[in-house]
């Protein structure tokens, strides 16, 4: 329930009417504008209308949440949420572009693909240190050691990075390397995890499940943002359907009606939204048009060697050309690219 | 079996092979080009190579298609083709926007939704005189009435039309009428009346039904062409997944993997690909970012009260707002938006 | 609209309310039952309101259709519905099986397989001779000649056969050949074939289209009905899933589903829902179970021979094994094999 | 890779190879059998072959196992696992029946469910006390006081009982309440939790993803068994698909997909797989049918109360009622109904 208190309200009035939605068992929300105060109450719909809160007198508007997601809808807050990883914001007017490889492969590997890189104009960069791989017989990551060679190489280029979480365990230990956590498309519905992250404050890129709904989708991000992390920066990275001409079915509709609905930003992941090299470049056009809010895009320095989604990755030069090529379509959506800021 | 001929090849040398090639009862193609000629020959591989066709003295190449697809393969013919309907071109630098409603309801609706829509720029019209409908007890069209207004808005308006055709026994009548047919989604493999358009040299939008994978799709222009008809325009519509929120999903990855694949031009379809009036200006955009050649749009002079489609026809002013929007990603794409010739 | 008659309603009364609705430009049904008459009308549902027909001193009770399709749906006929092709009777008690070879190949060919079918247990052959392929270039079917094939070997064996009809055009030429028509699944909204095989009397097998929803599926039987022709039999044939290991997902909720909505009986095609040999058999016996009145499979005297669906095809050993192992699950179903009629 | 070793090998033979494969750093596998000995070795091919075991005098033969998953492959063990939960056999000749409510609600209520369904059957029961939930705002599970009510019933009623894990962390106290261990479908590529799993020995029944394809699902079977524990029953419980007058697509083909690649049992979960109540009894008769293990049935003392899945959940005389028909297609599938024991 959204409530819309008078423009005269006192910050005592909104407390009190807080106390009185937290002592009837339900949680306050307190969001404060500059014009008006909106407080948000969640739970049991009819102990909230039992509360009679449109009686208070400093109360201008009371109404329902529609949504089966709350935190996270545009039901209550209406303007765009800007997400920093780092010094990197997501949202608003910002389109910022994330780069690096499938999987961190060693010290000397990670420095090429990601100087390669941010070079070309990534300001944040993104490696997997633990995989989650369909067989257990193919490669699983390095874990600590991958994560070290994280932190070294982004302080080395001067930008943050976000690596894969796949146990709750871990969450301290990725933390203390690198700016950011995602959380891949098989875990979207690991609940436990969700809530784990959501108790840090964190940044989480989280990536839609492979057959996840749109609803589904935004109910996950509620899970973290309800467990007190608001900082969550939603990733359309492909369905999937029937056709396997292509790796995944990138789902551009849904990005389109994420950010109507929802007032988190939206990025996509055009590598594995395709698996075809030769598509990436296309489909990251195709985002920004849409309203995306950033890109993630897998380049290695020698695709053909690497250990893990070479046929996706993007080749260094190719790369450095599809930057030069989104600026135009950025411009076109009346956005501005984040640039990486050099102290 | 593409067959390049050497620079000295003489028209001769061509119909020599061309003719070895029908006798043993394969298809020939005769594809003269500004530096080389290059011959196709369709049908059993084995007995292809039992012709011996390298060593006729003027061959300087034989290779195999490798698709499944033949004639609209961009190994058979490199360079994109242009498909005019009407005076309007689809395809290489061109991008050329069909606008309409769903149904053509009658002289006056249509030439109120037709009148708007070309006002705001759309340079050909669309609108439907038989409708497929899942229901038995849901309005199946106008037929020939609704052909009748058709033909004499588009003259009034001076732009070309284009309407989905059912059966094979009502081509003439509509090609008397409007300048292109439609197959819809439901009809993409129905093969005679994909062989009965495959008849006509009037140009043909061919919608991916709405489970069809890519390749299934490209067979079908297949058979179009196959049959004698070159003027073949894919249409990417959305697909059936799991996905609920929208009313199909939109593929863009099939447009940009059917552009590398195909020479055909490719439109997209935004109204029937979300479903949902306010992603489709976003996904336009997305299309003309990915490649496409133009897109068809539904506008309706009274979306609430229209017989089918309302809650995906723009309102005309939306539609003009977004023709303006569009110029801005029609640029950036390297494209040039096609405008209406006034005679 | 349903309308239950008193137990003294006479025919005259009957007469008066139907033509009631007739006038109303509706579309009165009578159905005269062992205790009631019940009778129906289809169309605008607020005419309907209009006539006021609960005023009738005959009708007793009065009440919507709630499903959108009507003719089909058990509310409106309660009990279950019996096809017949030639004398093998579908739905009811009985359980009645097809079985031949995916394509009419010659005369020779055609015999051995059908022979073999109907000396196992088939009681009806199915052959297709208008083959609907994905590629221009395979092998389209017989035709005239397969159609007088499957003529001269169904009057040798002594049963009906079934082919399926891929255009209006033919229903003519296929019904002076054989006892039942198929609509294919690439076909299930060809709505004018739908409405063509409506003005017959033939039976019809409805296959389900590859992406139709139970719903779509249901609506297109009901175009055939709503033109004239009762006598349609359901078909599932497996959906499009993600699923690549099994060529279709053979869809048995289905079968309950509409067993349970609908009073038209309802076969499975366990050949085209695995695409493997393997499955062909276990699935034939969930069908029985799940309450099928039938099944279709494909049976070939020599699989590894054949021109189209051979690795889906049974040796004539292996159908004569799993008729024999059927029976203890039809028995088990509650329902009785039917059994070849010698004259 | 299998090696099959000649009859006259010793003990002392095997250990010879089983040594050099491991010092090669690969996992050996040994499998007496009652005539010949067979070994495995998983690993890199490559080195596999460079270990040139072929020549050893008493291997007879070497042979590569081509399935993706090796360990729940036939190609290593040919014969049908027996995994046993308590003293319920699941695989082989037996048919077993596992039903109980979707929540564990309360003592009393699950007593009610528990007891009328041992009453008519069972010889296991289900039960959640850990609930993924899609909203975080729905009933999230009892917690460890519906794991002591579990413990408190299933030891009153006599059978064993099986409750899904979320948490790595909760698999110790979850063992020490309950019999075997359930991973929920969407926790189904969890794969931290998989390997936790693994290295118990605790029965665990694996869920198929709910867009799982039959290959991912038995590589899922391959973590847990790879990591020590061989005690996996899979259990298909409905994919997702277009369709959606069910909710859930179940998937029979994979039961008898993965009957023949695997030897592991395989269940199925009608209740989830249909979501329709009337649906369940038709589909559990199929999966008996197709060659399954056993079902998994949600039955619930008053399902219009309770808290999760009430609509696809069976009254009580419902699922006496199943019990009672299920029989005679355990019977007409050759296999034998589990019965409980008692003491």
């Amino acid at each position: 329930m959204i409530i819309v208190l008078k423009a005269e309200a006192t910050k005592q009035d909104a407390d009190e009417i807080l106390a009185k939605i937290e002592n009837a068992g339900l949680k306050p929300l307190y969001m404060p504008g500059t014009e008006r105060t909106v407080l948000g109450a969640l739970g049991d719909e009819r102990i909230l209308q039992g509360l009679n809160i449109t009686a208070h007198p400093m109360v201008d508007d009371v109404k329902p949440i529609l949504a089966s997601y709350k935190r996270v809808s545009r039901e209550l807050y209406p303007s765009d949420s800007v997400v920093h990883i780092g010094n990197v914001p997501f949202g608003g007017e910002h389109f910022s572009i994330i780069g690096g490889p499938c999987a961190v492969e060693g010290l000397d590997e990670f420095r090429q693909s990601a100087s390669a890189a941010v070079k070309a104009g990534a300001v944040a960069l993104r490696g997997g240190a633990f995989k989650p791989r369909t067989s257990p017989y193919s490669f699983q990551g390095g874990g600590l050691d991958a994560l070290r060679v994280m932190k070294e190489i982004k302080q080395e280029l001067g930008v943050p990075a976000v690596t894969e979480v796949m146990d709750a365990a871990d969450i301290d230990m990725i933390c203390q390397h690198v700016d950011a956590l995602q959380i891949g498309a098989r875990n979207m519905q690991n609940f436990n995890l969700l809530k784990a992250v959501g108790r840090t404050e964190t940044p989480v890129i989280l990536k839609r499940g492979i057959s996840a709904t749109i609803e589904e989708t935004l109910l996950a991000a509620e899970y973290i943002v309800d467990a007190g992390n608001p900082n969550v920066i939603l990733c359309e990275r492909g369905i999937r359907t029937f056709e396997t001409a292509t790796r995944n079915t990138l789902d551009l509709n849904a990005v389109a009606f994420m950010k109507r609905k929802s007032h988190l930003p939206v990025i996509v992941d055009p590598s594995h939204g395709t698996g075809i090299r030769e598509l990436v470049g296309p489909m990251a056009k195709a985002a920004v048009a849409v309203g995306a809010d950033g890109v993630i895009i897998e380049v290695h320095h020698e695709p053909k060697n690497a250990l893990s989604d070479g046929q996706q990755s993007l080749y260094p030069e190719q790369f450095a050309q599809l930057m030069k090529e989104l600026d135009a379509f950025i411009t076109a959506a009346g956005r501005q690219t984040t640039k990486r800021k050099v102290a």
